[in-house]
């Protein structure tokens, strides 16, 4: 930014006028950074609005909780929202335009034209919740054409949503970055999600198990176990003995970014992931990391 | 153009090339004018590159015989190709770019991510062609991003596709403007067409037949009839009594662009289509216009 005193956030309702905003960022020579998100801000947003504002001119975040992307009528309305708290997180974290749009600003003709992922999608969330990724490539196929972006960032908590936006960007040509950014987490290890006010105190509490399954994972891959059903089980039979209250959505390992099994042992890069439901609340987590570098291993390596 | 000189057309096969001239046009301030076509061009893309010419400054072409738009995968093979005579049709018509893209190029991931079409598909072309208007609107969606235009020239030949553009340009809030144009015909009232040369001399001649069935619609429509499937089933008794070797695929009337049947009666504006085989050759045609304008009416009114 060029003034020394910090410019007031824009709060930008209508597609019409974010995408005059942006022509005259990129009239002025500006490269344009995109942070997309449902809101309920925490501080795994605000490390990408950070990433964002290191790394472009004129940083843009949108907060849009988007239907399309909600197998669950009950998890969309109940989805957790707080626009002033949001907008002051974002002014504070050096957000030059926040996108607010409405619904019907986003979906003119409702969802007369989608998207559809066909590749990716069979494991992990997609099983769990089919449709979802079809949702995400939709909105963000309208939020990419209104923004423009050069830049777009995404966190590595939703490591499935990085390999599947990252083949939208391939497959529609947007010219645009994916940078990805690592999971922010509590002092105890849980990631942090929008979802988590959902936990009462005894799931909070057992929740900060989660990560250490996985770590059990990351440790039987580091004593030289390849076999991808192998890994697995050794976080399963963690969450066995130290889950009481969550309930196992999926645990799986798998080739990144791919999202493949290719053949039965695990070589390149790879994720260790998870799902777990508490009552309305179902977490997800991982770790990524590649086989060849797995002593100088570090989380959320991309 | 600025120069009295005219320029020689640049042929472009990268997307990379092409988004690059793009961002040198725009750059330059001249607005972009797109034509996608398929090749093996007639009089009526002719007519597209002439509307371009005179309204955009820059005008690209591009020739890309689109896999995912086609279920018959013989359609697709046999599809007629010139590129060389394509390249000097379009130079001499005042293209400035030619984008000519490998398959490989335009579907980098093969179809990983791809478009769905869910409204005003389950009519005319789109009943009879599964698919086809997913694969239109996947395509167009790749090449919207790379060329970025500011109009889009489309043809009233295939108006169940300027409906469905329209609504991808609306959906995914395209900065575009989509222009349609009239149907260019033969003397003898043929619509032009690229798959025309698959027609023997016999079934050439009878196909004069098509434009003088939707004529018997209009007439009826004049007439005062109203009733959607009585002025469909004028146009079909002509063509029982006209057609000794195609075979209809569809004669419908419908509300445009919406495609829909609003109650029984016809109003405002609307199309009358048919879709007839000959062979290997799928013939279409339709006129479209509306009831307040109907004895003003003038073919191909948009």
């Amino acid at each position: 930014m060029e003034s020394v005193q910090k410019k007031r956030m824009l709060r930008i309702k209508s597609p019409e006028d974010m995408a005059r905003f942006v022509k005259e960022q990129k009239k002025a020579g500006r490269t344009v950074g995109f942070v997309p998100t449902m809101g309920f801000l925490h501080e795994g947003h605000l490390s990408l609005f950070q990433k964002a504002v290191e790394t472009s001119d004129c940083v843009i975040a949108s907060v849009f909780v988007n239907p399309t992307q909600f197998g669950e009528r009950e998890d969309y309305i109940n989805y957790p929202q707080d626009t002033e708290r949001d907008a002051r997180l974002a002014e504070e974290a050096g957000v030059d335009a926040l996108f607010l749009p409405d619904e019907s600003a986003v979906y003119p003709n409702g969802t007369a034209v989608t998207v559809k992922v066909n590749e990716k999608t069979d494991v992990l969330c997609g099983r769990s919740r089919p449709g979802h990724f079809d949702g995400v490539a939709t909105v963000l196929t309208k939020l990419f054409t209104i923004v423009q972006p050069d830049h777009v960032y995404f966190g590595m908590k939703d490591a499935q949503q990085v390999a599947v936006v990252s083949s939208l960007i391939q497959a529609f040509h947007f010219p645009v970055k994916m940078i990805p950014c690592p999971i922010v987490r509590e002092p105890d290890g849980l990631a942090r999600s929008s979802r988590n006010v959902r936990l009462n105190a005894d799931e909070r509490k057992e929740a900060a198990e989660l990560r250490k399954g996985l770590e059990q994972g990351m440790k039987t891959l580091k004593q030289g176990e390849r076999d991808f059903e192998k890994i697995a089980d050794a976080v399963r039979s963690y969450y066995r003995g130290h889950l009481k209250l969550g309930k196992i959505d999926y645990v799986d390992v798998l080739n990144y970014p791919d999202l493949k099994r290719n053949g039965t042992v695990l070589s390149g890069r790879f994720i260790i992931a998870c799902a777990v439901r508490y009552g309305r609340a179902r977490l997800i987590d991982n770790i990524t990391g590649s086989t060849a570098a797995l002593f100088s291993e570090k989380e959320g390596e991309v």
